[in-house]
């Protein structure tokens, strides 16, 4: 892959872009990006709903399984570069400043092996 | 922004870090995932429930409502890309992938201006 | 509609029995009819979500569209009733407390007119 | 319990009471409930994140969190029948209608004990 397809920025303009070219950004508006954000987070929990938790994993190493929660993975992402965009915000440095600050609350030494609290 | 610090494998492999340091990898199975992004996703939801659709992208401009949203979609791409990697998804390629099968599926000039059918 | 159609309890015992019947109770742990929630949710998300906010209720007086609605609400439904059943949850008596609780924080003449906060 | 109090009716009634009370029906268009609803949803999974897929049953007989889970159970119900009669849906019968459909779909000898796809 090269660097700049992993690029959330790159990916992000190309969404834009393709947004633009059909005259969708109308329908782009936060509440109606979210609603369809959830529609896709659905379809990725209907794969996964009857599976033994413990069987995931492995289930999902089957190729056509693998590539379908790729698809619902990829179409989940889409949507939330997409509302990121809208908003005008810099995921990649949220993510990062959001890590760092996980870091110095959940202290490796003291958390270690302990269920996370809900973040 | 760096480039190392926009790329999704370089955040895929924070978020690895910061999981195993804690000894948290036992916790993240594929469902355990979905439900955790799920939490995220409706705190996500809760910060436009009440707002008028038109007037979200301008509302959001607010520094400290802005660092919000940021905060909860920067939550939302954690627990996708830790998903994606527990299931060795790479989830750049198949949103390129994704993008491309759109572009042929949608053609431009044909569903200009139309609100998409549910994707 | 009779009044033992629209029970809480009545409707409860009815799933109950469709998933037993079935043997389809080794498969209803929590956290499975949590994703299976949200996969429902996640349909009743794509039949909104590029409505304009304003047309909503008109468009969903259209026969077919209102019966699709329908259809997802009461999936919904079905899998929170089954998801409160196995926890021993009595749901209309927890909504009948919470309704209360609501009552007393959110005075009428105080909040009249104004945004509820996230509940 | 009165028969009254477990009626969906009823307290379909006495959630539109709430709104009308405190003059938010103004909020309540369908996209706006279905975004709070994910917001009560994405509560109800948090509590289930982390907690091992077979010990959820018994780990929520614990009072307090039994007490928590009927909580976030409630309040997506609340939702779910507000958003149903602002639609003018009659969610019980639609639930009903729904079970017909599926006993027949799914026929008890043919698919006993096998996991239900997706609904």
């Amino acid at each position: 892959m090269s660097d700049k397809t992993d690029s959330i920025a790159h990916l992000t303009h190309e969404i834009r872009e393709f947004a633009r070219e059909r005259d969708w950004e109308q329908f782009h508006d936060p509440k109606s990006l979210v609603l369809a954000l959830v529609g896709e987070v659905g379809e990725l929990a209907e794969l996964f709903q009857w599976v033994p938790a413990a069987d995931a994993v492995a289930e999902f190493q089957d190729p056509a399984r693998k590539q379908r929660a790729g698809e619902e993975i990829a179409d989940v992402l889409t949507y939330l570069l997409r509302l990121a965009d809208v908003l005008e915000i810099d995921i990649a440095e949220d993510a990062c400043r959001k890590l760092d600050g996980s870091r110095e609350r959940f202290v490796a030494t003291t958390v270690r092996g302990q269920a996370p609290l809900k973040n």
